[in-house]
């Protein structure tokens, strides 16, 4: 498979994947430079000599997963509200027993940067094991300046040196600090943001995006506006989280904003769906949330019906979904959503990569673009979705490493 | 933590562990001789000379998982019926497109018992790796004498030499043959299963249990109540696939036989509820049936509630439920099934022990039973179902194995 032609950003879904059966590519520092039938190869291709050829035949090779959504950046785990929550506490209990994102904040907040790089480093080694090439990664976890700050620095750190592509996101308007928990603190705390985080996150390069939680008790659709704007006015790409728990109009600002996507959508109403499918927003659903949470899955037949473009991610945090599983993703779109084969396919990498403003380099394995690749032990590209919760992936392949040994066939 | 207490059959649902906190186990030819807490281990265990020790500090031990219901002697996949479905394709289509179980019926026959044993073999081998020590395994793919017996002695090969412990199950009733699809035709064929089969398997020692699917189009309760009650004149322990798509009155079955197990049950009467608590017989749920259908959830909470013991299982089969991941199925149960991470795991350990009737042996560790258990790469229980779809398992270890090298500590 030589993967799907690459999402146009607010355009229909794609379900074609662009299926090349008994096909290769070449690849140089990286790069995909060729793609077509084996047998043609060998007149068109020219091995540079020190070239790696792989072999997969009979295996279905597909582009590396384009995660477009998570939040690795944290410390402490918290399963003991997740055993709570499924004894019936409530959010009340839940917090008084210390649980909840402020949970995460406080022990963000006391970690040291080494502590931090650690455990972004294991998770982010489980997300290739399980074919994740690309991912999006939020700070959020901080609330203050320093902890925000130091968040993207260990993500900046640890991108430098990673087989697979990070793409860093601020997202100190991740929920209101207890510090600023009074009448026009959500405000306070987003001019604070814009006044003394934005512009060191700027001059030192240490994101690409900027999200906000817009929804009900966090910030308000005209906060997110204003907030939004500014960053986009600092060069900020920009994302929200929209229409989680209610239709706050979320999705009808980020169509508004030409935002790179908006995100969760559980309560997403038939004028966002609508706004979403004439702009160039990607839906951003992450289904693996709401299984976690058992709440109702993501509109994801809705959304692509009306013309929206879908994409998959795993929403990755330590609260609401402890999972690094893009083909369980994949699985929950297909037996779950509504969605076919080729549509949960595309959405966790074309679409995905549309989503990260990266679709002219990652995503797909045409020409041009980035050779991150997942080798599987399956004959069949429909066995991606039929094997719950068991991926067959015989092995990931970035373009970092690949750039480091040359060129590869097939 | 050394184990639930194991499950009494048909009694409450057991919530404890029996957690021991720097615990220890010792185990002499695969036995568990001794459990405690590890300081006192230096006092109370003598090792044998050239004895292994296992040190699993700071982690999670767990029982291997009981997988009490898989269907894993079959040949070819069903993942084109699977995107078929996807895309909306009715029964129908998809029987018409050569899919269904008489699909696999047909591939089954034609498999040659080396096909049938490699294909086994590949799964068993997933299901180690996902911490399944124990597994239940029926035949049925077959539907003539001939595939039946050939399916069994390929389970009776492979467990002969099997790091796993595999319990065998005769189930020629798992759907009417084409060969018998006409009026009164799956009581003949039940007639034929009693007259030509079972004698054989019975003589030959080939399966513990027979099965049966009573379900609307397939067995009825007097048909199923008939064949059963002569099953357990041969000797044969029983089991029902019962109310999976329609109540029936399956379940009320399995409580008047005194079965093993009654499964599936998303269609139970509050009547069949009532009738499971009060008996001796085990709701085994596949809950990723359910997920992978999109079927509603079986009611674990009703079931358990009321005083029945409820066990969880894979199901794996290749039309149905194509998953080997018992981690997997504990997730299902606390995230969608209303189950305490502490039901889960008696359920997917204890619980599958003793709807195998097999309680004192498996299912826990304790002093008398086989040491099969899991090192997890984790020091909190809890996470084991906190961790979706990403099961940290750091070794796997069963009695057959460990009977080899002799006696084991920690």
């Amino acid at each position: 498979m030589a993967g799907p032609p690459s999402a146009r950003r607010g355009k229909k879904q794609s379900s074609g994947l662009g299926l090349i059966r008994d096909g290769a590519f070449a690849a140089k520092e990286g790069r995909i430079v060729w793609t077509g039938p084996t047998d043609r190869a060998g007149k068109e291709v020219s091995l540079a000599s020190g070239a790696v050829e792989l072999d997969a035949e009979s295996r279905v090779v597909t582009p590396g997963f384009v995660d477009s959504h998570t939040h690795p950046v944290f410390f402490g785990t918290r399963q003991i509200e997740f055993a709570m929550r499924a004894e019936g506490a409530d959010y009340e209990e839940i917090a008084r027993a210390g649980g909840g994102i402020l949970n995460s904040v406080a022990r963000t907040r006391e970690a040291s940067p080494d502590e931090l790089e650690s455990n972004l480093l294991r998770h982010l080694w489980t997300m290739l094991r399980y074919g994740t090439t690309t991912l999006e990664a939020k700070s959020g976890y901080g609330l203050d300046a320093d902890t925000e700050i130091r968040s993207l620095e260990v993500l900046s750190r640890v991108a430098s040196t990673s087989a697979m592509t990070i793409v860093p996101t601020f997202m100190g308007a991740h929920e209101v600090p207890e510090e600023y928990r009074h009448e026009g603190g959500s405000d306070a705390y987003l001019g604070f943001l814009l006044s003394d985080v934005l512009p060191v996150i700027a001059e030192r390069n240490l994101a690409r995006f900027v999200d906000i939680f817009c929804e009900e008790g966090v910030f308000t659709v005209e906060e997110s506006r204003r907030y939004l704007n500014a960053a986009m006015e600092a060069g900020f790409g920009v994302r929200l989280h929209a229409d989680e728990f209610h239709d706050t109009g979320g999705a009808l600002l980020a169509a508004e904003l030409g935002a790179a996507s908006a995100d969760h959508l559980l309560s997403i109403s038939e004028e966002g769906i609508r706004a979403l499918a004439g702009s160039v927003t990607v839906a951003t659903l992450l289904p693996g949330t709401a299984f976690f949470l058992a709440k109702p899955w993501p509109p994801a037949r809705r959304l692509i019906d009306a013309g929206a473009a879908v994409a998959l991610a795993t929403d990755f945090n330590p609260g609401s979904c402890f999972c690094e599983s893009m083909p369980f993703m994949v699985n929950l779109a297909v037996c779950q959503l509504g969605m076919t084969v080729e549509e949960a396919l595309v959405s966790a990498t074309a679409n995905g990569a549309a989503a990260l403003e990266m679709g002219d380099s990652k995503g797909s394995l045409q020409e041009g673009r980035d050779a991150d690749f997942i080798i599987w032990n399956l004959d069949d590209y429909r066995s991606i979705a039929y094997h719950l919760a068991v991926p067959d992936i015989e092995a990931v392949y970035t373009s970092a490493l690949l750039a480091v040994s040359g060129q590869c066939r097939r």
